[in-house]
């Protein structure tokens, strides 16, 4: 008997195992969903320290009115620190938080099979270790699901649901209802490297890092592209300045490695430098950006105001910049030969053109960025820019690097996303509510794909691939079935 | 002066080091040839054990009728334990079969050359090192041979005789004649990883497993495609039951290293997955398949039965499926768009066509495995299996994955094959006689690639690599030269 | 304030820290160049040691007539060695050439940083480590610049000074103003893996390998081809020999594990093979090449004189080698079908062809190596080498491997070159000089490149990569770009 909507039984026992950041936003979550909660932490005092440091955050929300003080008081009666596992005995769950280590992990599972009852959820927030690995410690695998919370858990809408091989469904579908009764989305997913989300941002790091190391732009522009032109909340830069670039460069080791070395998750060897040189970011005062009491504010290298002259035909409102990424429309670049990319250099056509990295909203995003080609007539150049400028927009121009910035990374987000779906991995509509809540993309991948067209992303893949040659923009199979789907409708 | 043929001295003596099962098989064999045989242990009393182990065998094929008990008697009589490496000053040729630890190795052979003679024979039976590596730790590494038993050593036909860089020919020939007078057949080989059997092999279990991981079919169905359709003695999977996941990893690792992470390679990580969940294969019950008490035996998925309708034009006999992988034929489908695969999707071709996977014997072969494009109508599809039943087929329908299963695991056995000679690793004839008594394959690869005709091979390889572009399905730049002469020959 | 030109100002002191072979080389130095030096070393009487060696090999340039006796007794008496850190107090420069630790490295300068001036200029001689990495020991990490001499450094005229991503600029121009002021060329590059030289050198080993692995020669002809026709100094193996098989091989691992296994820097199996069977070149008798005392000298596989019957209408002199090289005409054939690689194998033409690999100086060039396709006819083939017997050649006769040897070492220097400045490594004219003055190459990638042309260059990378498909000869998208420019101009 497996138990399902435990959470509906106010007051049911949920147990935490480690008094971490997370341990203690699981067991906040928790107990404020009505659990009694019990923390345990096989350091000494660990335990005590997060119930109480949980009690002051229930206070802290008390006293801003979020909750009453009655919930606050109920919620801190609800909660204790165990000294030992056998404290559990009656919990309808328990979430792992512990350090990320598999025998540590093995061995908590096996002795935690020996006291809680037949029906209790096992449930681990493991980040980078294999769900099947973990389980094979337990006398029976399938009692043991993955439950990804994202930091802060209390805050974070999203938790990954995720399978290892033995995993049975009726315990996955039990942990999942506990978490979406405690307020959650939920999505599914197999335990694979990097489970759904942090395997499918891997290039949002990697194509900003690769861009900066062609030289096309400073790690500010860069930001400024993503954010302005791509709409995402925050640049790339400046997000891994906010996680550390030791914590994001030791998920994308783990994934590179897991997957064999897999050239699509190479670190880049800049990031590695700056771990090197203990530029870790916003914790350490530096990364990326400098965040030190007299550091300028990164500042985005945005083209000077030009003007168009008299005798110059070009008349604002002459074209509309959507038309530029119409999928309807076919590759001939639009007036003064500007064009969208894909994924070739402007040189590479030799007539001349500029290319208009991908916008998220054309005609509402603020900033453009373009790059001209080594043919291009620098007047050329500064009527386009003068003529974005007429429209309100602020203009970068860009390095002739194949793909840009944002068409690269988003061509390789929809790959990541298709080919996650291709492997079974998850489903198209998990993998798109995963990406929208766990890191705040502005729009899933999978839709996003889908408006711009799985042939264009093929395209454009297929066009960074023939530069490259590396084997990090090959498109996933299902990819270019998609695309010749596409293809045979007419699309 | 080195010793040729000593094995026709009746008596002789033979070192085996080591008592394990590949040590015990080698001095069972040796003893059963008419030699003298000392088995050595470093392991207090392994060797007494290891000489009574063969003892009893000995005995059961003496009860068997096998032998007579007077050979079971004499045999049992030239065996003996020694406790020290001082035994085998006499010996003709010793042989290690100790654990895979180059320093050990190294350190034994070392011992060894002080001990015995300087025309005695020293081999290692080592599968996964250097032959030079070990030979380093001698004053003589010209002395050193590689002397690859499979597993069981008295029943399993093949010696692959391998040189180090600093193997000298005439010992080289001395060893290979000592197994050829054991009653097997060798194949010279240079030491590089895997010699020839454990490297040509890697495609067999890699290929069905990117298949499988694609969702191409499952882990039943394919073992079925390959076995039934392709002629091999059992599938992958079921194979690698047998083998033991982890052994089978731990030599796709070796070899994946051993290249330098070629990622022709790279282990599969669905592997590792079942190996992190020790689901290791028949030997803990469970791997692949589940060998359980109460599993179900493996159901491939079979075509249930369809019917042609009397107003379809279809005709049994109307065509014969060995037409479609003549090689002198071009690519155009047969009635039905029935096509043989050329690595590319089915819905690459945009003309409806069901892809036929390749066969070993398309007219005796019990199965067929076919492929319909996203653009197949339904009841096409249904026509095609409807057809092929009444020919007395089974019929598997796969995902429309590129290369399909034996596809793309033939092109690939042929071109490690081919590349083995490229390099000089090791000839034509004695690559085809490793694979087919090593592994049991029904045709040498390189005659398989003769039949298809390399220029196909070639083509299967190139459109497979246009797809992944990951450098598995690089063509042997010998393959490519192969497809030129082919061409040239107007074949 | 940082210190400018110090060492114009005679007798101050400069520190060396290490007392090996490469910091007893830069203690002579700059104690020739006028300083006081100081040598400390952690290893009890290893600084008086090297101070006792640097006597020696001044007293022997006195004996030679190379200085007066004079400037060597003053040199002697500036030279002293320490027994700790203090005694650097008031050096204007230290110089730090201990082993190859970061953790050695990085506690060192921390502990310099106490005991020098704010002005003294602190400098790594490290050839692996990152510069970024060992400055994150610092308090100031913008201290630290790298200053890579080459051994001997007496005699060596080149200096790289490598800049980590925190290095002052002040700082930098301090240190390699010293450089200069010892009478060394400098060049400047970022601390990238292997720098300039160590990372742009490594095809000229890879290509020669990857040559012999696939059987187009032996080692000795390999090296011939290179030196006779290419103009090196020496040929790879023989180079590799005096160098160090495991030197060359630990370069080529800490370049390919840098950059996450780039398949451009995968060490050669081969020479991994030599290493593990402990042949190491010169300093242990044997490498590629046996310096046994009864060893042959390698002997190149010369082809023997051939002759042009009556009847044959050849004409020495009938056309110029050089005109196969000129980049101004195309791709076809001279006369009996001799034409230069574009990375094709001749085979792959279909008509017969010879390929000539790639000469420096065509006209004065000793060696010429050809190789015959499939298909070409073998009396033509003994007419192409009788012709250019006739014009006093040596010829070579090559397996028909894609890219012969040289074609495909030069191409993929030029692209090494390239791909360092398009990464902002290191700029033009620094990286042709790091090569001439490094390495002794006969002259610079870039320039090379240029004599070629980018497109043909990108040509030859192209035809590789499509023949061999593992991303080792993909083009620099620099590179890709000069050759779209080259087209632009009708180059």
């Amino acid at each position: 008997m497996v138990g399902n909507g435990a959470s509906e039984a106010p007051g049911s026992l949920v147990g935490v195992i480690g008094g971490g950041t997370m341990g203690a936003g699981i067991a906040q979550l928790a107990v404020q969903a009505g659990h009694a909660v019990a923390v345990y932490d096989a350091l000494d005092g660990a335990a005590a320290r997060a119930v109480e440091g949980i009690g002051k955050r229930l206070d802290a929300l008390a006293a801003k009115g979020k909750i009453t003080t009655e919930e606050s008081e109920a919620a801190k009666a609800r909660l204790s620190a165990l000294d030992g596992l056998t404290g559990l005995k009656d919990a309808v769950l328990v979430v792992e938080a512990v350090i990320e280590d598999l025998g540590v992990k093995q061995k908590l599972f096996a002795e935690l099979e020996d006291v809680v009852d037949a029906d209790c959820g096992l449930a681990t927030n493991t980040s980078s270790l294999s769900i099947s690995a973990i389980a094979a410690g337990l006398r029976d695998p399938g009692r043991l699901v993955g439950m990804h919370f994202f930091n802060p858990a209390p805050l974070m809408p999203l938790v990954e649901i995720v399978e290892g091989i033995a995993t049975d469904p009726a315990r996955r579908d039990a942990v999942r209802a506990h978490a979406e009764a405690w307020g959650k989305t939920t999505v599914q997913c197999r335990s694979t490297p990097g489970f759904i989300v942090n395997r499918v941002a891997r290039p949002f790091y990697a194509e900003a890092l690769r861009a900066y190391e062609e030289q096309a732009a400073d790690f500010a522009t860069i930001d400024a592209v993503v954010r302005e032109s791509g709409g995402f909340k925050m640049g790339p830069f400046e997000l891994v300045d906010l996680i550390g670039l030791d914590v994001n460069l030791a998920v994308s080791t783990s994934v590179w490695e897991a997957t064999g070395y897999d050239p699509r998750y190479t670190p880049a060897w800049t990031q590695k430098e700056y771990v090197a040189a203990k530029r870790l970011g916003r914790k350490t005062g530096r990364g990326f950006h400098d965040y030190g009491e007299n550091a300028a504010k990164p500042a985005p290298a945005y083209e000077p105001a030009r003007e168009l002259e008299q005798s110059e035909t070009l008349r604002p409102g002459s074209f509309r910049l959507s038309e530029l990424f119409d999928p309807t429309r076919d590759d001939r670049p639009s007036s003064f030969l500007l064009s969208k990319s894909f994924g070739r250099t402007a040189t590479s056509y030799g007539d001349g053109r500029i290319l208009v990295d991908l916008m998220l909203d054309p005609e509402a995003g603020p900033t453009v960025a373009l790059a001209p080609a080594a043919d291009t007539p620098p007047r050329g150049l500064e009527m386009a820019v003068a003529y974005l400028q007429s429209l309100g927009k602020k203009v970068v121009v860009l390095e002739d690097v194949p793909g840009l910035v944002l068409t690269r990374t988003v061509a390789r987000l929809v790959n990541e996303a298709v080919d996650a779906m291709y492997r079974g991995d998850a489903d198209e509509d998990d993998i798109d509510t995963a990406m929208r809540l766990g890191v705040n993309y502005p729009r899933g991948p999978l839709e996003w794909g889908a408006d711009l067209g799985f042939a264009y992303i093929c395209d454009v893949l297929d066009n960074l691939e023939n530069v490259y040659r590396d084997g990090r923009y090959r498109a996933s199979p299902l990819l270019r079935q998609l695309a010749h789907a596409d293809a045979l409708m007419g699309a």
